[in-house]
């Protein structure tokens, strides 16, 4: 537990919240990621009192991830000197199809390979509180449109651009999240330019393979053993964008191709959705390069659609963000005392 | 005026319809085809009394279509022995974008190239009753849940395909039309091994360009040209397919190669939507050896999606069956006189 660390920032996340009260109490947001689990304590109006974090590198199973989770909570709790009892409830963001209504996380890829996690009971059995959970791209989609770059749009898709790839759709202000939790799953997308072989079980999709940090790495060294032996094989994604936008013409051809590969999957989904908002998240989502270059090729297929997109201005807190925003919404409106919650769960 | 016919049926749509209804009165459902309108009349409980239609191959402004639309529906009345004033509304579906809340066809393509009709008003004007125009394949998707392949289905997408290609998107029981009524066309979709080319203003999209009908026909005139002189190069798509079911191998290569590109796009909108059912309709898509090979296809890619393909119950019926049941929707719960709709048109 070397690694863990605490943050105690007094920042305002949700400054005119629709879910904002002056109740008493506090709820916490957390995000389950592949390196770092980070948490955030609220008060019910929405404002981050603190934050804890800790890496989850060497995790793997749900029981030390849910462990943490306690252990971040009591410990956010203890820093703002309020009792355990004050903590009306908890979201968690986790990296995988989640179903939402039964709490259950359905599988994770890459990362810790859960199946049929009941994450939501687990954690109410060890802190009797409502607890609620979602795909963590769904929280981030909530961050943006709560406090981000979709304050107050209804209709926008959230992208999320990392290792993997993945959509948070929100259509007339609510998340779409499909039949079996799997709504935005477009890291699997064909489009023209990316392979159309399947993708096996625990692979990335067709897209990732293509725009994912690992593909564009994986395109990088292919490209790096074709010749230009001046810059490192060992680049990640923001690395070769940042030297394209310094005029390398290797790392050009590369976000060139990354930007017309994103340009398509969001026309692709536009011609669904008809959304006329992308925002972009995720580490290499994040970079202005990427987002500029997309803009541009998506500018050539203007009919019948024309989405505008812009970077999410919260970065790697969107999905802490939209997860404080889940555990408000699901504050039960009535107090319920921590004993029916633990005999309910 | 000598292709116009009258048929006479007593068939009934709905039978259980949430809609339907013993109140007097009758309400008219057309659908605006680019070689034929159709009409249908139904009493309140959604049985359909008589039909109506008419060509409109020689047609293409909006008032001759109106002008139809007018004589089609005063000609069903006279037919039940009706007074006007007995019609209580009329739904309309038009081949092109249409905006519902204003009652205006943004554009339609191919046939008749209109631009911002106010058919809502127009019609309204006419006849001093309710109206409410939207998207064809919108209302087929609706007539679809309401009496056909989808019946009481809660999330499904209706896939026209004819000349050209589009989706009627239903989600949690409701149309899902888009920020500017454009979602759903997928006939743009760019897949692996269609065009990336950008389509321009009129001409069809890449995905319609592979298996639109005048698509497949051009591509068959492309294998013809290489050889096969024992079949006529003027086929159509469904001549095509009825030939791969016999046996024939380059209708089975065109076959084959059409239910690739149409599973490849049905995967693409699957991820974005998670829905468990496509319905197909249209000319081309309710042929069964399509439907059957791109299911066949389709299920190539089983993650994260793994949607059914059926084929449409209603045929060509659907449009004018939705088109009914959105006519008894807009019935006003009051009674409005005459005189009233005609001062707020």
């Amino acid at each position: 537990m070397e690694t863990m660390r605490r943050e105690i920032e007094k920042i305002v996340v949700v400054e005119e919240t629709t879910h904002a009260t002056t109740e008493p109490g506090c709820v916490v947001g957390v995000d389950v990621g592949g390196t770092n689990l980070r948490l955030a304590l609220a008060d019910m109006s929405g404002t981050i009192l603190t934050r804890w974090s800790s890496s989850t590198v060497a995790l793997r199973g749900p029981e030390a991830v849910i462990q943490l989770v306690c252990s971040g909570a009591k410990s956010m709790l203890q820093e703002v000197a309020a009792p355990l009892d004050a903590l009306r409830s908890i979201a968690i963001g986790v990296p995988g199809v989640t179903d939402v209504d039964n709490g259950i996380v359905i599988a994770t890829s890459y990362l810790m390979g859960w199946r049929d996690v009941p994450l939501r009971a687990l954690v109410e059995k060890e802190l009797n509180v409502t607890v609620v959970v979602d795909n963590d791209v769904n929280m981030a989609a909530m961050g943006e449109q709560e406090a981000g770059s979709a304050k107050d749009v209804k209709d926008f898709v959230f992208l999320a651009i990392g290792t993997g790839i993945g959509a948070g759709i929100v259509l007339n202000g609510k998340l779409h999240r499909g039949s079996s939790w799997t709504a935005g799953e477009i890291g699997y997308m064909l489009v023209p330019g990316a392979s159309e072989v399947p993708a096996k079980s625990e692979e990335p999709g067709s897209l990732e393979t293509m725009i994912g940090g690992e593909g564009i790495k994986a395109q990088w060294q292919k490209l790096w053993s074709g010749g230009d032996a001046a810059l490192p094989t060992e680049f990640n994604a923001t690395d070769i964008f940042d030297r394209a936008l310094d005029g390398n013409p290797h790392a050009q051809v590369l976000l060139r191709q990354s930007a017309t590969m994103l340009a398509r999957a969001i026309y692709n989904v536009s011609l669904v959705l008809n959304c006329p908002l992308f925002v972009l998240g995720g580490t290499v989502g994040m970079h202005p390069a990427l987002c500029d270059a997309a803009q541009k090729a998506l500018d050539q297929w203007i009919i019948p659609v024309s989405p505008r997109l812009i970077r999410s201005a919260l970065g790697t807190d969107a999905q802490l963000f939209g997860a404080v925003r889940a555990a408000l919404e699901a504050v039960p409106s009535c107090p319920v005392s921590p004993a029916v919650w633990a005999s309910s769960s």
